[in-house]
């Protein structure tokens, strides 16, 4: 039969979510989720919530929440997108500045969405390899870069939970020409973060999600800063109503407890440090993080088996095949409990 | 300072949805919205929803809501896919459908937001115009259609509110080489629909949204039909976690009370006839409309006076500039209540 697709479009697979499976007692470590529930102030929000205001569109530009933000880090509404989760900023982000004639460059390993999305705007990848021992970050990353109109740096990097240091960063959005954008979906659970240098530069886009961090992946929304140019050139690229009006309210109400959310992170932060020396115990080489992940290998240095060995024993985590991923598996930080199941699971198969 | 957009985005000015005005003790029938709240069941799945669950991604493909949807039209879950409103579906069909090779073909007037998702692909429009005098279809809709990849029937037509027969739709369907794209976006409110043909013919998408019927523009939900091939192919374009967990549960409550919607979509019809009749009465020009508004034109044939007496009066309508809109109105079917203020603000100026 004939194809109408674009010839891109046709092309590709498609990008594949981490599972969502439905089967009961299940440790499910494998899409980074937050393993404690949003602010209760949610709750407040949702049962006060009259459902007869869903007859009505929502603020197309979200203002309340762009002023929240905003002002988070010392910037005006107009330096704040609103995304339906920050997968929605990214396709604004591929189909604004990458084509068959703009290269994106991006880091190796890194999201494995942004080369799908590079696809289908028929744009080239440029892949500028992190040392395969430690995932650290080169130096030459702007030459490396080539003639590529937009560098994604994820900071945090996901799968590796690694962090390019402030300084690099800032070289980069100081020396490339093009669009810097820095995916910032993990930094709750960084030491720093880098929404300074979207205020300093305007060839800076800094993103966030309320996926991680806030504990509201179930609800859609990301949020990006960057100069009121490139903002208002990427809102002509939203979906008029892209974030709906509960998503609006309840990441409000979310977003100003933050003292909630601070403990809810710092909890993570620990049990995170606690896992890694859980894990160097049973031989496994492990990433430094500063992520609600790690990437850890495990001694025999074969992640697909270990992923299966787990996967049997109902603890699903995330692998990602390839020369440098494949000896390591990605574990999302859960609550102390399940990181506790993990690390005995895993003690069966490599308890020395 | 130098621009690293791709040249279409610099070169568009962005879609302007209908305003959503913050005044008090407004009439606001500028943006088809619904008059009535949606189904109680909404309330009562909002009630008893857990926030907790919001830590988690949702359904990635909405199964679910699928299934339902695929069961009312006889069709299977592979023929249907979620969109965050439809908007976020056209979006996704122009990516997939339209280029600087690929051009769309749309009837003239009709929705304004297909011309700015072409111009962002970088695809040339090609303009059918309807009847100016009655907004009817012309018979040689394919041939005037060219080459193009992608051709539109919004049934009812928006802003005009008439209906092209099915006849000739099925006629276009069968005939047209590419792909046809039936948006029903105001089907609910029509004597009949164009479900069967999404399963009669490999070319054809019908796609339907919550926001005007079902009554939940503030939710964003959108489905659309077509053949496994098609469905699959736009999957692939789809942000992975388009529709949030909360969208998903309270739409399928809201589509499980079909006796409820059908009682406030009956209302409404009844009111569109009864206002028609009264515009009718004052002098105006009214298209036989099978949607939840009017297309109308004063005795005068001055739209945009018309729209600012009306502004100023605390009643707001939408108005479309052009040669042909220009002397008409659009009309939202508002409570029979707002259907007698609107009238009787009219009768000011317009009483013979």
């Amino acid at each position: 039969m004939k194809s109408y697709f674009r010839k891109e479009i046709d092309a590709i697979a498609g990008y594949t979510p981490g599972e969502q499976p439905k089967m009961a007692n299940l440790i499910k470590l494998n899409t980074n989720e937050n393993p404690y529930p949003p602010s209760p102030q949610v709750l407040e929000v949702l049962r006060n919530f009259d459902p007869a205001r869903l007859r009505r569109y929502p603020d197309p530009t979200a203002d309340e929440l762009r002023d929240l933000f905003a002002a988070s880090v010392d910037m005006k509404r107009e330096n704040v997108i609103i995304g339906n989760g920050s997968d929605d900023l990214l396709t604004m982000i591929f189909r604004a500045f990458t084509s068959p004639e703009l290269p994106v460059a991006i880091f190796e390993p890194t999201y494995s969405l942004y080369p799908v999305l590079a696809a289908m705007q028929g744009a080239k990848v440029i892949k500028i390899a992190l040392d395969p021992t430690d995932f650290s970050y080169p130096d030459d990353a702007v030459q490396k870069a080539g003639n590529a109109n937009l560098l994604i740096i994820t900071r945090p990097n996901a799968p590796t939970g690694n962090c390019a240091s402030r300084e690099l960063v800032r070289n980069i959005c100081r020396d490339f020409d093009g669009i810097v954008l820095i995916d910032e979906a993990y930094s709750d659970f960084a030491p720093d973060n880098c929404a300074d240098l979207a205020a300093k530069f305007d060839n800076v886009l800094v993103m966030r999600t309320f996926s991680k961090g806030s504990s509201m992946a179930g609800l859609r929304l990301g949020y990006a800063f960057g100069s009121e140019n490139l903002i208002s050139g990427l809102m002509k690229l939203k979906d008029s109503y892209n974030a709906d009006m509960l998503s609006q309210e309840l990441a409000k109400a979310n977003f100003l407890d933050a003292e909630y959310r601070e403990k809810c992170v710092a909890q993570i932060i620990a049990d995170r440090d606690k896992l890694a020396a859980g894990l160097n115990k049973l031989g496994f080489k492990v990433i430094p993080s500063a992520a609600n992940f790690l990437f850890a290998a495990p001694p025999d240095g074969d992640g697909e088996k270990c992923f299966t060995f787990l996967r049997e024993r109902a603890v699903i985590v995330r692998y990602f095949p390839g020369e440098v991923t494949g000896s390591y598996l990605r574990i999302t930080i859960g609550t102390p409990a399940e990181n506790e199941r993990l690390l005995a699971v895993l003690q069966e198969r490599f308890s020395k």
